[in-house]
């Protein structure tokens, strides 16, 4: 029998156990789709002490992860801790001892993929990252491999489940933002410190990552403009409803004539998109290439075990990969050697700026004569044209105040911010008023 | 600079143009992908005075398949004439020349797998095999590659995008099958004759396929029942809308305790369900895995460049192998040394014939007294149940009858054919009945 593949895990909470899980559980299976047999060497964690679940042998517990990146006897390094710099620490240690490296941390090919391309480039040895977007579903082979015949037009879709269950119980059951977050967390779907998740920076880096592999050159995830879904409120959802929509916190990223725009943001979509019906903690992706025309994926985005699945499928290809000897595969967004398909980033910024969208706008707005004009003539004066105006008799948020629904024509982003801006200054305005992009196309 | 890899083509048809469109659309960035240009060195077609659109250089077009197959100057052969027994000589004796075969054909796949992976297996080369089921979705992959770290339990799914498109319309417009078959011929999206997809044939040899893949033994695409959607008619798919359902051609398979089911056949599915909303000539495929839970995949699942979108994928695949001289990766389901999942395939017969289902049935009675006693005794016989009844007052097919709408509780499947078989031969009932599975669950 031929020597066994060996590898070595950083991180032993939910996903890390959830490898362990399906490691031990399909043991022989995985071993015939490989030819050897996986063997687990060594584990990194926090607090030795720690019990788990499932149980891992003391002997391979250790508390010095750099030790273990370094060890010559494991040929396969899975970085499942989450974190930044310590992560790719680690990583970084791995791919220069000539591992490679499978990681479900979006964080690190995000904000540090280049340094551990290069590295990866250096050493011959590749790095496998399918759980850093979208838990189980295999978008990253998808661009990497299922579709590298089409040139990438666009890439979309709802990325992070803790926004989208929350979404979707205030949109079903009426229920405001804190109480869904609350269930939310109950649920084990919100961190205790939900900011990344709601604020949308992990649906800005993943979008980034999207957005490299499909248009082939780096999208930085700082450059990512974002939006998060803490602003909205029951009445926006139900505003929505009311016109045919539905709100779902996306990432969106297009391919312009002068480079790409990559965003993400709170986004009304037409209630029969598929992506409308996308519910609780499901994430889903959809591509449109020159040649496949759309295609979308769907499925758990996070959780144990469908983040598991990823990693342990990235281990099968790093294992075929070593035993194959195949050389590392970059891919062209990370490859100093290709030229970049749009001149800079910059280009891409350019674009951004020059975009245009419709908006939703809802303004706490004083209850007097005049005051829908005064609005109406700031948008005016930064060419937003008014498509429908609404205003209800619900229960105002301040004695005195009204709540106003606008609806844009297709504008110019930089007229609609400057109108915001504007907007939110007028002393009949109460509160800074909550605008949510609207497409009719996705 | 690095010898190109060597293709020959063999079909040149919509697939096979839409290839070569692609190979020379996107030929640099392909050739960065792979770190070699991509060359076509030849194609084999039927009428060498043909126009070709794009247009292929006479020196490289050859009648004569088999030479072609044989070239010594050729890496990889691309089969995209489709048929049988023609296709499965110039792919068995590409494989035996020790070439690599990237193949959009699922009957040889379906009925000769076995024999094409033995040749593979002995000759060291891989079958890539992507395009053959829902054309840009890349189904395979996933269960190949993406879920390896799962076990299946079910996979099913519209496959076949010309019944869709008829079943859409029909739904849409209360068009007529004979309207909108010939809609979709207008269209390209039928055959002239479309026996194959219309009578579920395609849709039985794809879900084959993919529970192949799945279940890991081999499912002989002989074995699966199947039918198709002739019967079907705009009444049943306004009963199936009033009732809440739509009604889909689904391929269907799951693991059961002794075995797998495998069926192809018209199903009543909730209107709600991710599949029911699949229009037009899109394709869908669900599966539902032990870690990944349910995923979805969605596209074009045929057409020139959804289908070439997906050979030139595998094309950059056998083109990497190629150049890393990867082993061959025979699926487990056709791999001797590997015990199969279950223990024949008898067994999986067998646990067919123990399956329950639901059942919508729509007959042609006499509109006299005691007729739906009878119809009731019939299936009392049988042990099925009926959960509701309906007669419409609507344009009886022929005089004095009325059509009947029955929809049974969970029932088992042997029961249910004997009384249908009996409730046909009644003399009260006037044309053979329509009879559709109803699932909730999916």
């Amino acid at each position: 029998m031929q020597r066994s593949i060996r590898v070595g895990l950083i991180g032993l909470g939910t996903v890390g156990s959830g490898v362990v899980h399906i490691l031990r559980r399909h043991a022989k299976r995985l071993q015939h789709e490989v030819g050897r047999p996986i063997e687990l060497k060594g584990a990194a964690v926090r607090d030795l002490s720690k019990p788990r679940e499932p149980e891992v042998p003391s002997h391979l517990l250790t508390d010095d992860a750099l030790a273990l990146a370094r060890r010559s006897d494991i040929d396969i390094i899975v970085e499942v801790m989450g974190g930044v710099d310590e992560a790719k620490a680690y990583a970084l240690e791995a791919l220069q001892q000539g591992k490679r490296l499978v990681t479900a941390n979006k964080a690190i090919i995000a904000l540090k993929g280049q340094e551990l391309f290069d590295a990866a480039k250096q050493n011959g040895v590749g790095i496998y990252f399918e759980a850093s977007v979208a838990g189980g579903i295999p978008i990253i082979k998808a661009l990497r491999e299922s579709l590298a015949a089409n040139r990438i037009e666009s890439v979309y879709g709802i990325l992070n489940g803790t926004c989208n269950y929350i979404l979707t119980q205030m949109s079903n059951n009426g229920q405001p933002y804190e109480t869904a977050l609350k269930k939310a967390q109950e649920l084990g779907y919100a961190e205790a410190d939900p900011t990344f998740d709601v604020d949308g920076h992990d649906t800005a880096h993943k979008i980034a990552i999207l957005s490299s592999l499909a248009y082939g050159y780096r999208v930085d995830a700082q450059h990512v403009q974002f939006e998060g879904i803490r602003g909205i409120q029951p009445q926006d959802l139900e505003c929505a409803r009311e016109m045919g929509y539905t709100v779902k916190l996306l990432g969106i990223s297009r391919r312009l004539d002068d480079g790409v725009s990559v965003q993400a943001h709170p986004t009304m979509i037409p209630e029969t998109s598929v992506l409308a019906n996308v519910q609780d903690a499901y994430n889903a992706v959809a591509v449109v290439g020159d040649a496949v025309g759309p295609a979308l994926f769907l499925g758990l985005g996070a959780g144990k075990l469908p983040t598991a699945s990823a990693v342990v499928a990235d281990l099968l290809d790093a294992a075929r990969d070593l035993a194959a000897n195949a050389p590392a595969e970059i891919p062209l967004c990370w490859r100093a050697d290709v030229p970049p398909s749009a001149d800079s980033e910059t280009e891409a910024q350019k674009a951004l700026k020059s975009a245009c969208s419709r908006r939703y706008i809802r303004l706490e707005a004083e209850d007097r004569p005049g005051v829908l004009a005064e609005i109406a003539a700031a948008l005016g004066r930064h060419g937003v044209s008014i498509a429908a105006v609404s205003q209800k008799e619900s229960t105002p948020m301040s004695e005195g105040t009204v709540p106003l629904i606008l609806l844009t024509h297709l504008a110019a982003e930089r007229g609609l911010r400057a109108a915001l801006d504007e907007i939110n200054d007028l002393p009949c305005v109460r509160q800074p008023g909550v605008s949510i992009r609207v497409e009719t196309e996705l």
